[in-house]
């Protein structure tokens, strides 16, 4: 039982080090992201994770301080990974509609559901994790909300004067916290009534 | 130890009984809400509830299942009893700002802050909570909502063509969810400009 550097730089080095921690860090995640949703985040435990991919609880404590770390992690390579630009074909409205009605069906998929949950529950009591998700996985988000928003205001179809928070605020606040507080159904309808009412405003029309 | 009706119709009947009832009741819900704050919802017991009330337990379990619900009917009592119908100057923008500055004002205050994050995550993994919550919380204050809106379309102030529902989920949305998700500052002048862009609306005008 000689102390040892905790990831020794032998095996850190070579290429199939390397890959094999790669594919142990996405067993991990992926286990951590299916079990969530079965079982949910309270009866989440390391124990699990490490039974359910196949590897020594050690490993996962290697790489993570908590299985809240870990679950974070599952989110940045499945949303924040892959996470594309937003379509821009010119037409604002129907843009936002299309982005907004996969919002609506990823929330009610039952794949993300639950671990969304997970989530959104950690970040309730937990400032720091709110702070590390702005930062690592809505941060980005919104850049290429923004993104699209300005390319928006170039082709003259949104006001130069919106702050684009507010103006994403209101596109998709509405959706989230429908979903989180289930207070309504979640449909492509609605989806598109949001955006339709964001863009036209409330007050009527001369 | 003979069996006996959970309350007996004899202590009920009495003015005095209902009396102490009443003042029951009030000291249990004041001292779970009061705890929820200090300890947070995980922490929370009947144990807690009753020492702080001074009351024994099964008084308590004579009239709640769970803590859940105790705190549910803690939030009726703070929030519901008192849920006066919204301001109407005759102004729609100036009574919004009012209404969510106010919000903003409650939702950043300490005695309100973890109460209702702690009601909020046991609506997130809870449906029939979150349908009860609809029902006897979110309802009458969204029928105050959109008696002010209704108004506001009498007046020529709110398009008719508004689904009042949505025109709810644009203004409060964005505050409930910034600070649900902590995603931004939640100040006066965010409710402001909220009130202001779902009102104008996000296009350019003319």
């Amino acid at each position: 039982m000689t102390a040892q550097p905790k990831d020794s730089s032998a095996r850190r080095g070579t290429p199939d080090a390397t890959r094999r921690n790669e594919a142990s860090r996405r067993a991990i995640v992926t286990a951590a992201f299916e079990l969530v949703g079965e079982v949910g985040y309270a009866k989440l435990s390391i124990e699990g994770i490490a039974a359910r991919a196949g590897v020594g609880k050690q490993t996962i404590y290697r790489w993570w301080p908590s299985k809240g770390a870990v679950l974070f992690d599952a989110f940045l390579m499945f949303t924040g990974d892959q996470a594309p630009a937003l379509p821009d074909t010119g037409d604002l409205e129907a843009d936002l509609k299309t982005v907004l009605r996969a919002t609506v069906e990823e929330l009610n998929d039952p794949r993300f559901d639950e671990p969304m949950r997970a989530l959104n529950t950690e970040i309730l009591h937990d400032p720091a994790l709110a702070a590390v998700y702005a930062e690592r996985l809505d941060g980005p988000m919104k850049e290429l909300k923004k993104q699209r928003l300005r390319a928006a205001q170039r082709a003259g179809q949104l006001s130069e004067a919106v702050d684009l928070d507010v103006a994403i605020d209101l596109l998709w606040g509405p959706l989230l916290n429908r979903w989180l507080q289930r207070s309504g159904p979640l449909t492509s309808g609605y989806a598109d009534a949001v955006v339709e009412t964001a863009l036209n405003g409330l007050r009527p029309h001369a």
